[in-house]
């Protein structure tokens, strides 16, 4: 097991044991953030939105070091390159932000590098105030700025630098004659090596010595829809639907839909999502209000999809033709919005594909499709694929479908329960399509458990659905703007939805118009992209006795609406300036910088949101400050204590003490605010403040 | 942007666009623990010491799955496999424990499948009791059972399976049989496929489907003694060290200190570590107490390596010959000790390594060579390396220095301020050293910040210093007990030590005896490596004014000390009795599994430690507990709170409420306690409980 010694080691130099991917770095960059699975999957990132690196940085000894958070383009040019800053002192955490300009498959390393200039700095004020060394420290500080100005980090044979501007340079050699200039005072040269000058040339041209690279790690960028987006959800088959003359239903159509485009785009909606507009099964289709039988008249549910009409790649003929549908996403278009689509992948008993590829489904013992179970529930109506039967034959005939959508100009899909199909299925399928169509998202309807939720995010959906609807008191909302905000926003991009069709939390069926207001006021404002199901307006909120879900619900039947009366609450004029709102702030468009500030009674709620000038695209600061009153009932009077130095926004410091100019987005009226601030809302008159801050200095 | 749609396409199977390596497998196992840096680090393990696997894991809809923990061992073969239990419910978070039996490179990964007969089992049951579809699932299992019985999985062409042996064949083959036997009803025809036989059958040889792998990750196993040992540290000078006839100081030497090594041992210390016994220079040597100016008879620092006698590679002419060193070895391990050397890497300005290779020190602007500074603290006896100045000669020369020691029987040292150096270099030689000497064990001497230690633990020391002298509230002593054993037992293995020549707390100077006495029994008990430096037993208690060391620090004088009287304060019975109740509980000897029980006084603390008979080298339970006062003037009258069910231990339960027998390792008194149980410590009597649970059925 022994090994002699070598008598004369310089001449045999001995195999490096530790692979080249394993070995540490010469300044240690460890604990990298974000990295998913060992950076085998790409961090989310978002152009135009910043997104936070980490490391945990430090190195032997007490010399000063550097740390620079790399971002590199999917050319492979570095894009931008920002200093970290130790975020937790004692636990030598380093965090920067860096912000891509545009969609793809972008990189982030750190870099690290030991930094003679600070190192010289700070021993050099100390030694030479406590008159040691005095000589020897100008003389190496000298040195040091003719080494800076020859871009030469030590030792020889480091990487190569580019030697500073010929102006720089000059200030650099001055500063080394007058360090050297013993006709002047101690101090007085010692100064000439601080100057801010001299200082500024170090910073943005450091004298990089023993600089080491991490390895880089995947961030894949999405356009700014994909974080941004404000939702609005309708069942085509409502509009214009009515019954003729003798009491039958005749269903509504998308060029009746296309007519409320105009109306939901002036209320700033950008996506129309349509829930399935396929031809509906019969075998087993469900009746008014999921009973199992269905009468003559029932429409059925647009879940249950297929017929002799076609599959996943037709439209119901109810609903209109091929052309209908292009003029529908014309329209949409004129009106800057885009069309979601529902990808739902299951198949009514009468789906094309069950005759064509009965291969695609679970056969049972006794011959028979399997129909989708939770034993001991049954949902003859709906033939699950079975991804694992055939799965090449099942991939390239969804891949078909969606395919032919976006021919159609959808560029958005919601897609139906992800989490009961594999996850292998969709991270190849999210890759394919994205990598031909780069443009399109994916919405995942998973409401689950986090890990499978997050998994989805990590893999490749665009957006999410998330737990919002059940987070109601203060705390668990608070949390959860943080959890989505700083957690998990490399992992899932947050779409907060106060109802959905399937969807109706105990909490909206109390409290009438208010609650409606309020949860569309945090939905909007806590979560860049937000959605409401259409009939929002009109406040409803009727339970299916014993489900969490509306009462004679649109999946079963039609449910035209008075659409001239939408305003009857208030809700199309809230819904309005919430997304004028969000427009007019880049605060809104995005995900991270959440601040939660105290309020003195818990039914009040206060957060805030901030973007950098640096990385605004008006390239100037914006802050906003929601302040909400969660009890839909009573009115209440409170404070509310804001943490200005987290704030984000600038300060006026006065006689007065510190105070920002305020306005409310929803009424216009201007407010000033200081640390504590006296709060009143009263649910009839307005459920939150939404405070946009003014720059005091204009 | 767009493709056209694929008319046909089963017969053009598109590219699959994510790279394998990052591809989620059919069910996904994510968040893998414990894997450093990406996998391109190993965890730490030792050798029969079992470790916990964690991973999320979770699939599409409702099938169950089976989740096992797989090591490998270092010649690739499958060690040992465990199924994962789901250890965080509604977040899918799965745990397994393993244990490696023998030091090497080892691996593990997850295994995850779909687990066809829980699912028909979970199914089949509700079926069946609901008369739904009986004949079907009866079918269905029928043919589970025959597919198991062939070990074929679905679908086709999976990972192919070792089919059960005849045996187990014949018992399925026979359910399968019974369960489509229409004589009987179906709740016996049921039972058929549920027996305890059947399920024990697919317990062990479970029918795997869609069985996939995650990567796999590296564990460095280590040997037994890396993880758990009994340190005595001394400074072999002071061993017979006294004044001649004139007063003049005579050294000790490594004969006398030999002389010690049976009574040490017989304490049960099984490390006897060295201070450097290297030549010490005379250039700036340190007199008593650090004093600037040595006298003539001051010995000096033995941290200010070499002179004109020799370096690193040479003994203190003082203190013997290199036979005299082999002699104290092998006396050492005839005492079943090994010995642990000081590698300080630093020189005096006399080491011929000074004349030999300025080259590898730091060269002043002034030609002189750069002493070791902290602005404005200077140490002007001791030279740095400079380890980026002819790195691969100081690499080798270091090399040769710990090979020279190890050819004398070295196989433990203890590395002075590792965090003074580039880990880059301990990385590369640690794993060099390891690879010739897989036995030789390094311990880090590195007090400093959280990540700093952890990562010297993460590259390859295999002990490590720890904050432990600084932790004396009841709050923080608990919380750092957890976070060592199981926050960061994968990147460092603790060695709790109360004092050291550089150590002496504040907490020690007062509490006499009693907290001398108190320390040792949370450091013992605490943590599997401890320690102690020579003259604990004396109580040497006071500190060098305004510093948190030794008033007469050994590290610059003789400190001989009169061993007859050892035990005057009674310390060296304590010592022996906690070495020996660690030699006889495997529950000491590892790291993992503590819990922390409540106490009713804030000066009382209570943890207990816990090895199952799985693990255990006495193939039994062994359960330890200790209770202690942590106050050293006062007794404490209170009442500890035993969590029975997170013991570990068989819990007797009977008319007098659930009862465990306990014997007091310090004095062989016996105990019954319950779950709320009385305690008085009386530091003058006793600082502490140091329980074993005897087992109730014996």
């Amino acid at each position: 097991m022994r090994q002699a010694t070598t008598k004369n080691p310089a001449s045999k130099p001995q195999k490096n044991p530790v692979a080249p991917r394993a070995r540490i770095t010469r300044i240690p960059a460890t604990e990298l953030f974000p990295v998913i699975e060992q950076g085998l999957w790409p961090a989310k990132a978002t152009e135009g939105e910043s997104f936070p690196v980490r490391a945990t940085v430090f190195r032997e000894g007490h010399d000063a070091l550097g740390v620079e958070a790399v971002l590199i383009d999917p050319e492979g040019k570095e894009h931008m390159r920002a200093y970290m800053q130790d975020v937790a002192p004692g636990l030598d955490r380093y965090e920067a932000w860096l912000m891509p300009d545009r969609p793809g498959d972008w990189k982030f390393r750190v870099d690290t590098w030991s930094n003679p200039y600070a190192t010289w700095s700070h021993d050099a004020t100390i030694k030479i105030a406590a008159d040691t060394d005095v000589e020897l420290m100008l003389e190496e500080g000298a040195r040091l700025m003719e080494r800076a100005a020859a871009g030469k980090p030590l030792p020889a044979g480091s990487r190569k630098q580019k030697a500073p501007s010929k102006e720089d340079q000059a200030v650099l050699l001055e500063a080394a004659a007058l360090m050297r200039d013993k006709e002047s005072s101690p101090q007085t040269r010692l100064s000439a090596g601080l100057s801010s000058q001299v200082r500024s040339i170090f910073r943005h041209s450091p004298l990089r010595e023993l600089w080491t690279r991490t390895k880089t790690f995947p961030i894949k960028v999405d356009r700014k829809k994909a974080l941004y987006s404000s939702w609005y959800e309708i069942f085509p088959r409502s509009y214009g639907a009515h019954r003729d003359d003798e009491g039958n239903w005749i269903s509504g159509t998308l060029s009746e839909a296309a007519k409320q485009l105009p109306r939901i785009s002036q209320m700033g909606f950008d996506v129309i999502y349509l829930t399935p507009i396929h031809p509906i099964g019969f075998t087993f289709r469900k009746g008014r209000n999921n009973t199992l039988e269905a009468g003559p008249m029932d429409p059925g549910s647009p879940y249950g999809i297929g017929s002799d009409a076609g599959g996943h790649d037709a439209i119901h003929p109810d609903l209109g033709t091929f052309d209908d549908f292009d003029a529908f996403v014309a329209q949409a278009r004129e009106h800057d919005m885009e069309v979601a689509l529902d990808l739902a992948l299951q198949c009514s008993p009468d789906h094309p594909w069950v005759k064509d590829h009965p291969e695609w489904f679970t056969t049972r013992a006794d011959g028979s499709i399997a129909y989708a179970e939770n034993p001991p529930k049954k949902y003859q109506d709906i033939y699950p694929l079975n991804f694992d039967n055939d799965p090449e034959g099942i991939y390239q005939a969804v891949k078909d479908v969606v395919l032919k959508w976006i021919e159609h100009g959808v560029t958005i899909f919601r897609v139906d329960n992800p989490h009961t199909k594999p996850l292998s299925f969709w991270q190849r399928f999210l890759a394919d399509i994205n990598q031909t169509n780069p443009e399109v998202i994916f919405l995942a309807e998973a409401f689950t458990r986090p890990a499978m939720m997050r998994t989805l995010g990590a893999i490749g959906f665009h957006q999410s659905y998330t737990y919002f609807a059940w987070r109601t008191e203060k705390d668990e909302l608070l949390d959860y703007f943080k959890e989505v905000a700083t957690e998990t926003a490399h992992l899932m991009r947050p779409n907060f939805w106060p109802t959905t069709h399937d969807i109706l939390t105990p909490q909206m069926t109390t409290g009438g118009p208010a609650i409606f207001a309020l949860r569309a006021v945090l939905a909007a404002t806590a979560s860049p992209s937000w959605g409401i199901y259409s009939g929002y307006e009109f406040v409803e909120n009727v339970q299916r006795p014993g489900f969490e879900e509306q009462i004679d619900n649109e999946k079963y039947e039609y449910r035209p609406r008075n659409w001239e009366q939408a305003n009857q609450f208030g809700l199309e004029h809230l819904l309005t300036l919430l997304n004028s709102a969000r427009d007019r702030h880049p605060a809104f468009q995005q995900l991270h910088r959440i601040q939660v500030h105290e309020t003195s009674d818990p039914r009040l709620l206060c957060f805030s949101k901030h973007v950098p000038a640096k990385f605004s695209p008006t390239g100037e600061d914006d802050t906003v400050i929601v302040v909400a009153n969660l009890d839909p009932h009573n009115e209440v009077i409170g404070s509310a204590t804001l943490d200005l130095s987290k704030l984000g926004a600038t300060v006026a410091h006065g006689s007065m003490g510190s105070r920002i100019n305020l306005v409310d987005e929803l009424d216009g009226q201007e407010y000033q605010w200081g640390e504590h601030n006296y709060v009143r809302l009263n649910p009839y008159e307005r459920v939150a403040h939404v405070f946009s801050v003014r720059s005091t200095e204009k």
